[in-house]
């Protein structure tokens, strides 16, 4: 290999690289965006604060533009740059995280929301709702932080304790909705409230999943395995084996 | 180019259409799986089918397995075959496609769990939620059929209708809940089992978002549109211009 040929091959893999890293900025970017609207969703929520919550509901174009361009960002390099192995893992990974932030993203929306349709009801809201929507909020953006600060490291195994809380937040959920709907017999004009705290639990539920899927993508990039539909201890015993 | 290589050459790419005819036609397979699993769950329910329910539960794992073994062959094809421009996009969309699916599968389970809650308790089921849930069902089922029909014969245009249909069942959906919540408050003793049908309600409305973003996935693949974030008018317009 001539030196210029050699110069020019090193020149190639050195703007993959930036590119990759440009990537994965824009995607941790992204995740701290949405982040942030979980956490604001959630304290408007229990604080009853309406300007907030729209606030989270003008934020969402941004999550959406910041979607669609890393989107293209990975189809561009794919094309351009024919990745392989551990590189395209890489790509593919980061495609399926920016889904799994976008429905995040949804959520915090749902919440915001909610806190608008709760701000306009006259029945009198109940504490233990407020409770648990803390409670769990608080969980949730716990997991969030975790799992996106695991991708910043580029660190596999600390996503399996991330797994571990989503059954934790689980069960609490089932508890939290199980007392709530439990109050609605007992209070019945104040169903429609109620429920609303019990659709902003299920949000925060669901972005728990999603956080879960994250990490299994990041297990996925890392180390090539697809944990998909197994459990921990199964996920566990493969990464040990890596 | 010699007589050889353009034979070689030509033996490469007819490898390439089969391995990508291969792919669509698992993505359909699934698709036609995960149909049947929506259908099942929603008889089940209205039905109170204890037994049918099981058996969607049981069949997951089948959904599960079609899941992963898709998601490998994209990753193979663009790792060896490294397509571009139209092909990758179809590879791509078909990756995402996926992921819908087996959400799509996930909520058949929510129904089908549902059911078996439902029978075991003990308060009685009110006739305006099953006639909702047969509603919503009947629908969410057209509207899966008929993406999966667009994706047999790779016709974007036919999924236009298809995004309309979701603003409809959203709608239902919201009215369905809220003579279902204005239930609860009379029948106070009936609340657990009408949220149980308020649950597959959703989880209904929910199959129908997974719907509209395998539409947006197919029209991404065909015609290079990112339509996500925007509304039909826009989308339509997109294609118009194509």
């Amino acid at each position: 290999m001539t030196q210029e040929k050699m110069q020019v091959d090193k020149h190639i893999f050195q703007r993959f690289d930036e590119e990759l890293t440009a990537l994965l900025d824009r995607l941790l970017e992204m995740g701290g965006l949405v982040e942030k609207q979980v956490a604001d969703a959630v304290r408007a929520l229990i604080e009853g604060d309406t300007e907030l919550a729209s606030a989270v509901l003008a934020n969402e174009e941004q999550v959406d533009d910041l979607d669609v361009e890393i989107d293209q960002m990975c189809v561009r390099l794919i094309a351009i740059r024919q990745p392989t192995a551990s590189d395209l893992r890489l790509v593919l990974g980061i495609s399926k995280s920016v889904l799994d932030l976008e429905r995040i993203g949804d959520e915090a929306n749902k919440i915001a929301k909610l806190t608008l349709q709760l701000a306009e009801q006259m029945d009198a809201p109940i504490e233990i709702g407020y409770v648990s929507v803390r409670r769990l909020g608080q969980k949730v953006n716990d997991m969030l932080k975790s799992v996106l600060d695991a991708y910043g490291n580029f660190d596999a195994e600390a996503t399996v304790g991330i797994a571990r809380n989503d059954d934790q937040l689980d069960e609490e959920y089932q508890n939290s909705t199980g007392e709530l709907i439990a109050h609605m017999k007992e209070h019945s004009s104040s169903i429609a409230s109620l429920l609303n705290i019990v659709w902003a639990l299920r949000a925060l539920e669901r972005i728990g999943d999603h956080v879960e899927n994250l990490a299994e993508h990041l297990i996925y990039t890392v180390k090539g395995i697809d944990v998909r539909h197994h459990n921990l201890a199964e996920i566990q015993h493969q990464i040990d084996r890596k």
